[in-house]
C-alpha cells in the first residue's frame, strides 16, 4: 500500500536536511552569541490557548485534535503562547531578563503557496522584563547578525522599523474609536501586501470617511522621524513614541546595522497583541513575503494569567529565508560538505573482518570513518572511488603488508594522492 | 486566562533544554562519524500509514485529527512508516546501502508513566540494502558506540540479542501455525516484562496445551548459542538463524563491544515486521523499561508500497535513557556548561553607549558576548557577579580609562583575577 506526503508538508532527505540543519544551526549560534538560552514546548497544546489572542488569522488555521480522554488539543502555530506559558508557571523564580530562544516546529492550515507551507521552522528570540527601547535594539541586533553572518548585505535585505504606539496615538489623534482599532491593525497591516486601489476600497469600507482614509494614507508614506514629529501629537503624560523610536535608531546606530534598517510607519504586524516598536524584515526587492518580523509587547504574559511584564521578540520561518538565499546564491556554496576523516578499503579476497576493528576504533575515538559493504569483492579501486565520492580526507587500505606479518596500513592522502605505511598500533597512537 | 500544559507532555526550560540538546547533540555526532546521513519526515502523515503494520499497539495509540478539507491525518508515534514511504519514493535514485539517521519528535497517546511520557525524542539509525548481518552487527556497534561514548560501561547495560527468525523456526518446529505467529510474537515479547505465572496462564490460553508451553518457555531460557543448535532444526532450504547469531557474535567481537553484548532467545521485540536479528538494549539491573531496541525487517518497504529490500535498525528513546544516565550520575558532569567568551561592564554613570558597540563587534566576530541591562547605575560590583554567575571567561570593563582620551578597556581574566588595559582598537585587531 503506497501512501503520499500531505501536502504542505516537506520531506526532508540528506540534502534537504543538510539546508534545514545549516540555517537551525545557525540560528541557535547566533542567538548564542548573542547571550539568548534555548527554550521549547510540545507541539501540541490545549486548543484555547491558541484561541486567547485576538484578532489574529492563525485561529482560524489550527490542525486540531480531540485526544481519547477528550481533550481538545491544537499542534502549536507559533510558540509565543507556549513562551507566555512557560514564563508565567516559573514568574517568580526566573532571573530578570529573560533572553530566551527557540527553534520550533509550527503547523498552520493554510493554502500551500510560495514562501508558506502547513509546516515549517520558526525563529524565535524574546527579551522579556526590559522596559527600553534598547532591548528592542538587541532583537533587531541579533537579528540582523544571523542574516549578515550568512552573507545578506544591506542591498538584499531590510528591517522596516515603526511603532504600534505611534500608529495608535496617530489614530486616536484623528478620531478613531479604541474598539476599532483591532480590526484597522489587521487590515493597515496589508497595505503593501495588497493591491492599492482594494486596500483604500476596504479602508473606505472601515472608517467611513474619505478625509480619514487621506490622512491614514499620508500617514502611511510618511518616510522619516522627523516629518512624524509634525503629525503625531502626543500628551506630556505618555512616553513619545517617535523619541523612543529615534533612540533605537541611535542604538541601532552604535551597533553597526544602521545601514539594514529603515523607518516606515507602514510597519503595522497584523498580531493583537503588540504594543510599542514593531519591525519586518524584507528583501530590498520586496518580491517575497516577510522573512521575519517581531515587535513589543505590554500586555501578553498579562493575557495568559500572569503579571504585566513587558517584552520584546521576533520571529523568522525557514521557508522564506530559504528562497532568499537560494535567489541569492548563497546557499549551495554555504552548506559544510559532507565528509568523512577515513575510509578504509580492503585490498585482499579474504580475511576481511580487521576492516570492522579499524573502523570501530577510529569511530570511538570520535573521527568520522566507513567502509564499502562491497568490501568482500576486493576490488581497490571502486573503493576508492566510493572514498573519493564520499569527501574522505584519508584512505586507509588494507592490504597485504597488513595482512603478511607486518601489520602495516596504507594511509593514502586523498587530497595529495600520498601514501605512506604505518604500522597499525603506531597508527592508534599517534591518532 | 491561565492554561497548563497537557498531561504527559514537558516543557523544556533552558536547563531542560540543555539536557535534551546534550543527549541529541549525541545521538547526532555518533551517527555522524558511523556513516549515517540524517533525514526526517513531517511531523504528520495521512492516518492510513500507521495502520499498515499489524499486531502493533501503536496504531491504538495514536493522536489523530481531520484537517479542514477532511483528510484523516496523525501525529507520528514513530517515524519508520516515514523512512519507508521516503525510500520508496525515491527507490530508484537514492544509492544503496542507504544509511539513514533520525531524531524524530514523536507523540503517543499512552497513560504518562516512568519513562514512558506522550511526546519524546528517539534516536533512529537505518541500514537499508544490505542482506548481511554485517549491517546488523553495525547498527548494535553504533548503538554501543554512542552508550559507551556518555560513559555506560558493560556492568551498567546490556544490548540482549536473538533472532526473530530463530524464533518462527523453532515455533514452526513445534507445530505452531503461521497465523497464530503475529500474536504469539506479541505475548512473547512479554516474557520478562509480566509477572511470569501471568504469562504462563496467557501462553497456555494460547497455544492451547502445557506440553508445548513447556517447550516454549525451555526455549526462551537458553543462553547459549551452542545449546541452541540442539534445539532448532533448520532445513538446508534455508539461511540457519544460528549461524547469523554466531556470525553476528564474531563481528560484534572484532568490532570490540563483545562484552556489551549477550545471547537472550527472550528478545521478541512486540512489532510484526520484524524478520531476523533482534534486540533491545536494558539496564543490567532491569529495573527500567528497555533503552532501545531494533531488528531486521525483510518485508517493510514492501507493506508501504515498494520493492522488497531488507534492512536493519535500531529507535532509541530519550526518556528512559535519560532516567538512567541520572541513577548513574553521568548527567549533571557531563553536561556542557552555559558561558561566555566576554561579559562587557560599565563602571561610569554616564555615556554607555560604547558598551553596545563592544558588545555588538565581539557577537559578530563569533563571541559569546553580553552585559546588563542594570549597566546604567553603574555598579561594577554587581556587573561583575553576573559575569561570574554567568561563566564568562573575561570581562571587559568601560571605565575611565576608556571614556577618558586614552580609549583603553580594562580587560579582566575571570578565573586568575588578572587585569590588563588594552587600546581598544588594537584589542579588536587582535581577536
Amino acid at each position: 500500500m503506497k501512501v503520499p506526503p500531505v501536502k504542505g508538508t516537506r520531506d526532508f532527505y540528506p540534502q534537504q536536511m543538510a539546508v534545514r540543519n545549516w540555517i537551525v544551526d545557525g540560528w541557535k549560534a547566533v542567538s548564542l552569541r548573542n547571550g539568548f538560552e534555548e527554550y521549547d514546548g510540545p507541539i501540541f497544546e490545549y486548543l484555547k490557548m491558541f484561541q486567547i489572542k485576538s484578532g489574529d488569522e492563525i485561529a482560524e488555521q489550527l490542525f486540531s485534535l480531540t485526544d481519547r480522554g477528550g481533550r481538545e488539543l491544537a499542534i502549536r502555530p507559533e510558540i509565543t503562547p507556549t513562551l507566555a506559558r512557560m514564563v508565567n508557571q516559573q514568574i517568580n523564580s526566573l532571573p530578570r531578563p529573560i533572553k530566551w530562544f527557540s527553534v520550533p516546529r509550527l503547523c498552520r492550515a493554510e493554502r500551500p503557496q510560495k514562501g508558506r507551507l502547513r509546516e515549517f521552522f520558526q525563529w524565535n528570540i524574546d527579551i522579556i522584563g526590559v522596559d527600553d527601547v534598547l532591548a528592542d535594539a538587541e532583537v533587531i541586533f541579533t537579528t540582523v547578525d544571523y542574516l549578515r553572518s550568512i552573507g545578506l548585505k544591506p542591498e538584499d535585505i531590510q528591517v522596516r522599523i515603526s511603532s504600534r504606539k505611534l500608529l495608535a496615538t496617530f489614530l486616536s489623534d484623528i478620531g478613531i474609536a479604541e474598539k476599532q482599532l483591532d480590526s484597522l491593525y489587521a487590515l493597515l497591516d496589508k497595505y503593501k501586501k495588497i493591491p492599492s486601489d482594494t486596500f483604500e476600497k476596504i479602508l473606505l469600507e472601515q472608517v467611513s470617511d474619505s478625509a480619514t482614509v487621506k490622512k491614514i494614507l499620508d500617514f502611511m508614506a510618511v518616510d522619516s522621524l522627523e516629518q512624524m514629529d509634525e503629525i503625531v501629537n502626543v500628551g506630556n503624560d505618555v512616553r513619545d513614541p517617535v523619541i523612543d523610536l529615534k533612540v533605537l535608531f541611535s542604538y541601532l546606530d552604535v551597533m553597526e546595522i544602521r545601514e539594514y534598517c529603515v523607518f516606515d510607519p507602514s510597519i503595522v504586524r497584523g498580531l493583537a497583541y503588540y504594543t510599542g516598536v514593531v519591525f519586518e524584515i524584507y528583501d530590498r526587492a520586496s518580491e517575497l513575503r516577510a522573512i521575519g518580523g517581531g515587535g513589543r509587547y505590554d500586555d501578553l504574559l498579562k493575557q495568559f494569567g500572569g503579571p504585566q511584564i513587558t517584552g520584546t521578540g521576533m520571529g523568522m520561518g525557514d521557508c522564506v529565508l530559504e528562497i532568499l538565499l537560494e535567489e541569492k546564491g548563497l546557499l549551495d556554496k554555504q552548506l559544510p560538505k559532507r565528509q568523512l576523516d577515513y575510509f578504509v578499503a580492503f585490498a585482499e579476497k579474504s580475511g576481511g573482518g580487521t576492516i570492522f576493528n579499524i573502523v570501530a576504533k577510529l569511530r570511538s575515538k570520535g573521527y568520522k570513518a566507513d567502509f564499502s559493504y562491497k568490501y568482500k569483492a576486493g576490488n581497490l579501486a571502486k573503493q576508492l572511488k566510493e572514498a573519493s565520492n564520499r569527501n574522505a580526507k584519508n584512505c586507509i587500505i588494507i592490504g597485504e603488508e597488513f595482512m603478511g606479518k607486518n601489520n602495516e596500513l596504507v594511509i593514502k592522502d586523498m587530497d595529495s594522492g600520498e601514501q605512506e605505511l604505518v604500522e597499525v598500533a603506531k597508527f592508534f597512537a599517534q591518532l
